[in-house]
């Protein structure tokens, strides 16, 4: 073999890598969308991170072989996507300095310079999560405290959200002075018996020194596209549809897939028209980078959010009452959308989470597949709080929908309090939703929630939270299989993303993208789910994670 | 051999595709940066396109070679490198209709109809070039007569530029009714006996019009770069700095790479500060699609042109006293933004046509090469009117003059007028900017001129233009050598995109860019060189032109 390799070697300018890899000894399992079940003990991968073969027990490879690998009976199953992540996001969140474990506002300074010396570049140095009162300080913090650390300007959330602590160097970039008027709906915090700033801004005298970061710089989001890719693959994340990707995200994608450093898998949905149309241009980009990158279409934002009260509901707000939630955009706004995109054959992803936007959208998807027709993939965006009587209209035209389970859990009281007992037959109704033929994806909304497939996974099974609550399950009824809800983790996300063939399976001709797990969610319980450690993570027949690094 | 290419095929999977080309029987030439030539009789060139061997008489080829190619004795040169074009422009004029050559309304309204034809789905018309005088129409051409062909929106700037012609949807598009006034500086042709728009409008009413016309699509933006690159490649021109880069150029560039469309060789200098940063992010892009495309830097606008007087003088303009010209960004503006790119290693280029804006230029240049040391390639564009006192200024750090010589054949009555006589002394002086040590690249500006290297090459060697006009030469002083010429064009202009070692020379280890020729511009007159055919253009040993075709 080396032999033979040598002589092709000499005729080769340049030598081309490429190697043929068994995976032994697994213990694998691959999910069709269907949710049934292939187990295997073996693969070969080719050079492109391809499996060229599945063997089972007994079986032996083909052709010849340049790389070995016992996975010594572990549990292998296909590497997760997240069907709806914010990767950037993700990313510049795990690079702020957090403060929220902090218990005094000498350790909150310390953690403070810490980071001042780890970026000697940041422009600003923003971060989150003080609280006076958790310190027992008996007071808000000033702005002499953090002067004493740095003289770059700092800006520090409280953990409500609802003030700042600011630097004199901040203080100063805002124009905020003993002169300076508290604006509507805000406070300056001023010095005892003066009028002079005392380092802290409440509600909407936040905004005086928060306008004035700036936006991240490039470097920067480099860096937190690294981040965000080592946070998804430890979770065993190797795929995500990155929900709203901006022209910076883009080209920060397109840097890193340049330079060889993008290994996560990226289905991108631009943040408006015109960034899909600058992007893609005339329709979705190619896969590029080995299936690592494809802009797929658009992401339109149809309503708000449940906890704001900006969810578009049918009735008043439980406990709001004449407030019906907000339209982002309004039902022609979002038709014209659509057809822009869709006469270009870019995908369109709707966010929809109160009943009366779910409604809109599923009327919109029905009356433009009449002149879009063909493989479409509408995507509806957390579907999370759907009217029974309408829960129907999802089995036309193949509508997929892309749900959270984890929001279920976080919001169920909340959403109790939003809507009352009666309005919620149809809330995160992953199960009846399926039973129309509709498509699942699971995600997570990271950084929304935490990435993390397996506590989704547990709580699509059993709609109890990691205390176990409520018992029995929140509305039980909507459970789904294992089975079935791991492939809304894997071959449905894949489908909903157009990149099934590709990835999401582990079948000859996709890509070698795979979990080397402590345990196998296919036989346990919501506990146990919770608690698998991802020890290995595997993309294109390449380890990008290991528990043990 | 191919028993072992075979024996190769059974274990490589997918099987790499490599070729090595013998080309023979050229009567080849490579420029050295200072001129000098290297003479040549073949070329080995392998799989990626890269020159292994150079051969002379009687050299045999070393190794497998896989195809064979006889040059049959003709005169082989490097690919021409236009130093200063506008790519996107150049492929978006070849697509506007172009009415000069019409010599009657009817047969300008055949071709508009015939254009309409050609592209169904532009949802504007638009061209230039009309002149209802040379049509001896005795009047305007009316809306009517457009609304005959198209009720698409048209719009026809006149041959001056001073007048559009536009039919009734553009007009409707445009909001012109009968209760329209005409606009400050501006007139709306009224129907005879008439308030109503009539369907020419004159200088500041254009924009009424044109104001309509939406930006290219992108399916557009894809037919113009590959008008582009044909006509380039038909001129001999393998390889373009793109001057003024926009997002949506760059975007289009990267669309015809990911697609295998991008033959030309691009060195790119993004339109603005935030375009550079927002296409290189932390600095110059990587050399990408075997290098073809690459972001150095960015294009400054210092001032404006001779022709509208916009070009920053010392002195008063000589036909128009009180008048030195404008300042597009004052020298601050301009060391801010230098200082901007140079701290992340972007290459610098500057517009500057008047003396006062190159003396500016080289001052700041002077300034910021104290911080910015290393190999930094400051380029000056145009460098047209220099006062003779500051030209031994370019031969500091290295400064690279970026010059068009098409352009002192087309300028040099209108920059006597413009100047006088006594301050052309330094106008298009590419010999004794030279002779300070600064490296020269020569361009074309096109669209602004067209992008010939032949026409420049004879105009750089003799100061006449192609009717051998001014006898002997204007300010004949400053012609230089054909080879220093055809370096300017080749190495020279490599150098100054940071491409040279890639691309430029005919040299081991360079891309295998080149031209045949029917002539030998190093041993032809001005007009001979003018009358040479480019019968074949090469890049990356792949034919991309053949006159024949």
């Amino acid at each position: 073999m080396i032999a033979r390799l040598l002589a092709c070697a000499a005729l080769l300018l340049p030598l081309p890598a490429f190697a043929t890899t068994h995976f032994d000894h697994a213990d694998g399992a691959s999910i069709g969308r269907d949710g049934t079940i292939d187990r295997f003990t073996g693969m070969v991968v080719d050079d492109d991170g391809r499996i060229v073969q599945l063997l089972d027990f007994g079986d032996t490879p083909e052709g010849e072989i340049d790389y070995y690998i016992d996975l010594e009976g572990r549990i292998v199953l296909p590497g997760m996507i997240d069907a709806h992540a914010h990767v950037m996001d993700l990313g510049l969140a795990s690079l702020t300095l957090d403060l929220s474990a902090t218990s005094s506002v000498d350790e909150a300074l310390a953690l403070v310079a810490e980071y001042v010396q780890r970026f000697p570049n940041r422009p600003w140095i923003v971060g989150r999560g003080w609280n006076e009162v958790t310190w027992g300080l008996g007071r808000f913090p000033t702005a002499e405290e953090l002067d004493s650390v740095s003289d770059r300007p700092i800006a520090l959330e409280r953990a409500d959200g609802h003030a700042v602590w600011a630097n004199s160097a901040a203080l100063a970039a805002a124009g905020i002075t003993s002169r300076s008027a508290d604006p509507a709906g805000g406070r300056i915090i001023r010095k005892p018996g003066s009028r002079d700033p005392a380092g802290v801004l409440v509600d909407n005298a936040m905004g005086l020194v928060l306008d004035q970061v700036p936006p991240p710089r490039a470097q920067d989001l480099d860096l937190a596209l690294h981040a965000a890719q080592q946070e998804l693959f430890s979770r065993g994340v190797t795929a995500a549809a990155d929900m709203g990707t901006t022209i910076e995200d883009w080209m920060t994608f397109r840097r890193a897939g340049d330079a060889g450093r993008l290994q996560l898998r990226i289905m991108s949905y631009a943040a408006s028209i015109p960034e899909m149309l600058l992007i893609g241009g005339t329709g979705p980009t190619l896969w590029l980078y080995q299936d690592r990158l494809r802009l797929n279409g658009v992401k339109l934002w149809l309503d708000g959010a449940l906890g704001s009260r900006g969810a578009l509901l049918k009735q008043d707000y439980q406990d709001d009452p004449g407030n019906r939630g907000l339209n982002v955009i309004d039902g022609t706004q979002l038709r014209n959308m659509m057809s822009r995109a869709a006469m270009n054959d870019f995908q369109v992803a709707i966010h929809a989470i109160g009943d009366a936007a779910n409604l809109e959208a599923l009327y919109a998807i029905d009356e433009l597949s009449a002149d879009f027709t063909g493989d479409r993939r509408w995507r509806i965006e957390h579907a999370q709080i759907v009217d029974s009587a309408d829960i129907p209209l999802f089995g036309q035209h193949g509508i997929i929908a892309s749900m959270q389970p984890v929001h279920q859990t976080s919001d169920r009281l909340m959403a109790e309090a939003r809507l009352g007992p009666d309005r919620l037959h149809g809330a995160y109704a992953w199960r009846s939703i399926a039973a129309t033929g509709a498509p699942l994806a699971f995600g997570s909304d990271a950084p929304v929630e935490v990435p993390d497939p397996f506590e989704g996974l547990a709580v699509a099974i059993s709609r109890t939270d990691a205390s176990g609550q409520p018992f029995g399950g929140w509305m039980p009824e909507e459970t789904i299989s294992r089975e079935k809800a791991l492939a809304a983790y894997t071959a449905g996300a894949a489908y909903a993303g157009f990149a099934d063939g590709r990835f999401g399976s582990l079948a000859v001709g996709e890509r070698a993208d795979f979990l080397v797990l402590d345990g196998d969610p296919l036989l346990s319980g919501p506990d146990q789910i919770r608690a698998i450690t991802v020890l290995e993570t595997w993309i294109a027949g390449e380890r990008v994670y290991s528990s043990e690094d």
